[in-house]
């Protein structure tokens, strides 16, 4: 069977520029934006042309390459001191996803480590991010789908596909594997208010790869877990805290309520690239607010009254209780909590 | 302070014609309908010119008067047999809410009793229905706002208020008399996804009363809830099972389970025309499916890949036990049950 993961590219490398699948135009357009400054890159970050925790950072350590090449050309001696902006735009365009900062620490180190001609070293580390990113995938696809047992159907929210990561993706990744081992017969995809990823990206990528997906509202949620014929709730992360609470796309939290009040299994997949051990609990974690006319416009319309306001959050916590089975890269963590998480790390270091 | 509920009327009986405020176009448009046919009627109901499970039984008796008025037109002798294929199609018009069926059985009532000019006597039952529901919104306000306690914000879903009822609301009237005597703060309105009632409708007429209010995407409810600031989520309903089990716009469930999680009071205000003692429990309340389209495209144009399936079910429902207080014009009935919904209606009788 072909699988979209393999033909859906999100973030390309192409003769000196980072190219990216506008995000914000699927499914009805596919264009690439073609990127050659760091500076372009944070601007795609923040509006959206990227997104998804891994995909941000490996889009980011990208745009570290244009800033090397960049400051390299301009001044061959300090480029590193010219450098230090441009990696702090990189790190500003979005708080919450922690692979932003993650892959900018790993392209720092490139930075004190390279030589007369740098750029080559930066770009073989972005290619590395990248690859490892898709590495991840695999493996944490493989392990999440032996946890699903009996064939049934799943529920995920937001896109955590191809589009989202470096490809094949954390809990698409886990379902395109559980689909194709005969695991999961249909996927239920949350259209993900307000910027709508199951409906415009999950949707599309599940499309492509033939596998059954059926959109509901997401205050629909509740009422499809009550039927009984979901098993697991499989949703990604954008931070997950040094305790195990993740912060991720805006409803995750109210889906893990909602999954363990029916007895339905709720499973995080990320990899390690996205645990934060530096902050102790989800309550540390930045979540960032969206603009008010993501919920006020429709199409570019108004919708709603002027006068109203809005509460926008982009992300949500979710603690480390509803989760019944962190899946990483280097194993599976079942119901975490700090010690669990600190023995996965210490072992990934 | 001038009411929105005095100025906004979703349901107006004019010149021998149902005149309805098309609630599909608000914000931006306040454009009425006028109908002079019961099949007019029947489908300005379908396709959600008027909704609300009050307001439709409202409509739906004024929808009567127009058969009774062309029927009695038609042939002054067996009227009442040609109007039976129109308290048909009424009652057709829309599964959950069962006001409709409600309304007609009223009306029926005056069709076995009208004599030689019945016109005149069926437009006196309509403009009772219509008045009865205000002032059941009345009372209802009052009951329900005496129940809130300590000044704080309250999250409601849908909209339930001047547009989906004969006037003021039903839980927008008891947010309304709330606001006014100091209970409430401020108002957190779910979107209400697909339709965006609350959006559009809610934000509208809490805006035009100048009630603080505050839009949130439904997923975000839950992280909402957690923050404390909440002390109750307050709705309406469709329909409420002998036992307390309640029908109401998708999404409420979710939001009664997230609220029970956070230890936040669940309050479902709703008239005794909503009450269905026929029924032994949710499970026997029918769930109207709607159309595809309503997550498939945004604005009229296409949202999601060619090829998703979607499920979407208009109505869900809440099992009594996460009800905290049912508030009706009869009273107010504590945790709802079997037991206590008899006595309330055998008052009511």
């Amino acid at each position: 069977m072909p699988y979209a993961h393999d033909r859906v590219r999100a973030i390309v490398w192409h003769e000196d520029a980072l190219e990216l699948l506008d995000q914000r135009r699927l499914p009805g357009e596919t264009d690439y934006q073609r990127l050659t400054t760091a500076a372009e890159v944070a601007q795609a970050i923040r509006d959206m042309v990227v997104r998804g925790a891994p995909a941000i950072g490996i889009a980011a350590a990208y745009g570290v390459v244009l800033a090397a090449k960049a400051r390299h050309a301009e001044n061959p001696n300090c480029w590193r001191i010219l450098m230090v902006a441009d990696l702090a735009q990189l790190a500003a365009a979005r708080p919450t996803a922690v692979n932003l900062v993650w892959a900018l620490r790993r392209m720092e180190r490139v930075m004190a480590e390279a030589g007369g001609a740098p750029v080559e070293r930066f770009l073989a580390e972005a290619r590395a991010i990248h690859a490892e990113d898709l590495a991840a995938n695999r493996r944490m696809g493989e392990l999440g789908a032996a946890l699903l047992g009996e064939r049934g159907a799943v529920l995920t929210h937001c896109n955590t596909g191809s589009l989202a990561t470096g490809g094949y993706g954390t809990a698409l990744g886990v379902i395109r594997r559980g689909y194709e081992q005969g695991s999961i017969e249909r996927v239920y995809a949350d259209e993900t208010r307000p910027w709508l990823q199951g409906a415009r990206l999950t949707a599309w990528e599940l499309v492509q790869d033939e596998i059954p997906v059926t959109l509901l509202a997401d205050g629909a949620a509740a009422a499809l877990l009550r039927q009984g014929e979901v098993r697991w709730a499989i949703v990604g992360a954008d931070r997950v805290a040094a305790n195990g609470d993740v912060a991720n796309k805006i409803g995750t939290y109210h889906l893990a309520v909602a999954a363990r009040y029916h007895g339905v299994k709720f499973m995080v997949v990320a990899p390690t690239s996205t645990m934060d051990m530096s902050i102790a609990s989800g309550a540390e974690i930045p979540i960032e607010q969206r603009a008010a006319e993501e919920l006020l416009t429709l199409g570019g319309q108004p919708v709603a009254a002027v006068g109203a306001e809005v509460w926008n959050p982009s992300f949500d916590i979710t603690p480390a209780v509803l989760v019944d089975a962190l899946v990483t890269e280097r194993g599976v963590v079942l119901a975490p909590d700090a010690e669990k998480m600190a023995r996965l790390m210490a072992e990934a270091g």
